[in-house]
């Protein structure tokens, strides 16, 4: 008998780790609370506010019920927005039987307490053990892993073994997995990226190029890995998959909500406009208020921020913010001491 | 009176930093061999073969003859192709003044003895001091430079004062000028990058997508960084706008000639073909052999360089080369003595 699993909810991150765990030969059920989107799912094998046009594996069985989607299930896919996780994971509670591994997808702090998703699990979920809880993230496009383009992530878990079971429920030959250690770099990092992704996306709405993107790019890189490292990330996650290669995909793809969403922006549009005709979340807004708050509390230098927070948030005009942020850089590009293992450039306020 | 400088050549480079000088006031010639080129500059001031449909500032003034352009020059930016560099430094000799600043922006090292520009300019000039030869990189697309995109590049020179003096020239709203110490960094980053832009043009052109280009690039990019450290390079520098920066804006932009020949080779080009029809120098191709061979004199490993001089030089099909390199990988994103201030991978060889 194949292994049970379960992925909630059907978004396209969601739904794009179903069909990789569906082509994998588990038995799949995808949880929603859309009763139409469950219908959908199993009668059409689609999701087409999620993944428009992709025909979905006819092995994903979607439901609206928690109690039928986690009986049996060996293991459990998180990939809820990072405002949705608490509830999500508040309701499976009751019927999680111990010892099932946990894996996210989500990038993102919880607002208003800062805390990071595998924090937000644990909590809510006493009877699992902490250190098992995986976090999956890298350059992952669902629009990509739906249809089976070669893809790359790395899963992260305090307890190796949690990371190798995640590994191997996953890995095939386009969808490869590598393990790290480093659980909170890899989440930081994951939500961080879509900071930049914003700014670098406001760039292009501008019309500035790509020199200048790929300057953005730098420089926020540097400043999410300050940030990571004092909060007690490795540096190294910063350059590997779920930093350099998400940053990169997320800068530079056409399916970036983040990006879309700093471009819009950039040729004018309020950031109201943008939420209010998105129809998905963009991570990235709330992000910012969460790197803004968190730059404050560990007393790191993030100028990139701080400019794109003003922007949302402030009504600063996107024109100068970016003009400000090419003009205002040091002159020296290596610091005599840096503070991470990162060029730690620490841009004059 | 205004300073005056010399620009040699009039590629898309020479002719961009040409541009950036005469916005910045400074009595600028650009020597190019073609006399049918210095005569369309100097009239209808274009650069119809490299940077097509775009005027230049009037102020550029372009000879043939060496000993006029680099009379009363008080410094001299070099823009020649790195197989050129050593032939066209030899004809500067009998001209050049002591003391005259010396800037070079070519990415790449010379075929055959592998030196890198600023080795290759001191060998032939040796009325210079080393120390003070300036190396210009960063990312910097000559095509966006010459119509004031916001642009970011680094110079780095043994001597600060040196590299100061060339921020000086350069710097003005839109061109930023930052100094970086590290010579040998900037110009082995500058260099490699081409081989990851080849890489990723390929996979592009193989139709594998985002999320497959940004594991190559984030792969390439430590690769890159390991041997550059071997040579002798600050991590940092890889880290930087030279490093990180220029790999993105080669990796992603249209602009780039290293990534067109590497997508033109995925979509089932011979390198004969894409080498005769481009008609401008694809740096990657030579720097590709050049990466080679220093793997294996600094004993580093190299497994993107190593396929992509197979395809390149062994007839290896592209397709096959891509999928092994995804396949490869180790399952470990961290190596746990890592010999590198990166992500110190070494994937199984």
């Amino acid at each position: 008998m194949s292994k049970k699993t379960c992925v909630l909810v059907a978004g396209s991150m969601g739904t794009a780790l179903a069909a990789v765990l569906a082509d994998n030969k588990l038995d799949v059920t995808l949880w929603t609370r859309n009763a139409a989107q469950a219908e959908e799912i199993n009668t059409k094998h689609t999701n087409g506010r999620f993944l428009k046009g992709t025909e979905l594996h006819p092995g994903i069985r979607a439901t609206t019920s928690m109690e039928e989607a986690l009986q049996d299930a060996d293991s459990v896919v998180l990939a809820a927005t990072s405002s949705a996780m608490r509830e999500v994971v508040s309701q499976m509670k009751p019927y999680l039987k111990p010892g099932t591994l946990l894996i996210h997808a989500t990038k993102g702090f919880e607002t208003g307490t800062l805390k990071r998703m595998t924090e937000v699990i644990a909590e809510e979920l006493p009877q699992t053990d902490p250190d098992r809880i995986v976090v999956l993230s890298g350059p992952s496009h669902a629009e990509e892993v739906v249809v089976r383009c070669p893809t790359t992530v790395v899963v992260a878990a305090k307890c190796l073994e949690a990371a190798e079971a995640a590994q191997d429920l996953f890995m095939n030959a386009t969808f490869r997995v590598y393990t790290n250690p480093d659980v909170l770099g890899v989440e930081v990092s994951g939500a961080l990226k879509n900071i930049i992704a914003l700014g670098a996306g406001m760039s292009d709405g501008l019309g500035f190029g790509d020199n200048a993107k790929a300057a953005l790019l730098t420089r926020g890189l540097a400043e999410i890995s300050r940030l990571g490292v004092a909060m007690g990330a490795n540096p190294f996650t910063f350059a590997g998959l779920a930093g350099i290669g998400d940053l990169v995909v997320t800068c530079t793809s056409q399916h970036s909500r983040n990006w879309n969403a700093g471009n819009r922006l950039g040729r004018g549009e309020t950031l109201d406009e943008v939420l209010q005709s998105t129809g998905m979340v963009v991570e990235g807004v709330k992000t910012t208020k969460a790197a803004y708050e968190l730059s404050r509390q560990y007393h790191v230098s993030m100028p990139i921020t701080n400019v794109l927070y003003k922007v949302l948030f402030e009504g600063k005009e996107p024109r100068t913010a970016v003009e400000e942020l090419m003009g205002r850089l040091r002159t020296h590009e290596i610091e005599e001491t840096p503070t991470v293992s990162w060029n730690g450039e620490e841009p004059t306020p």
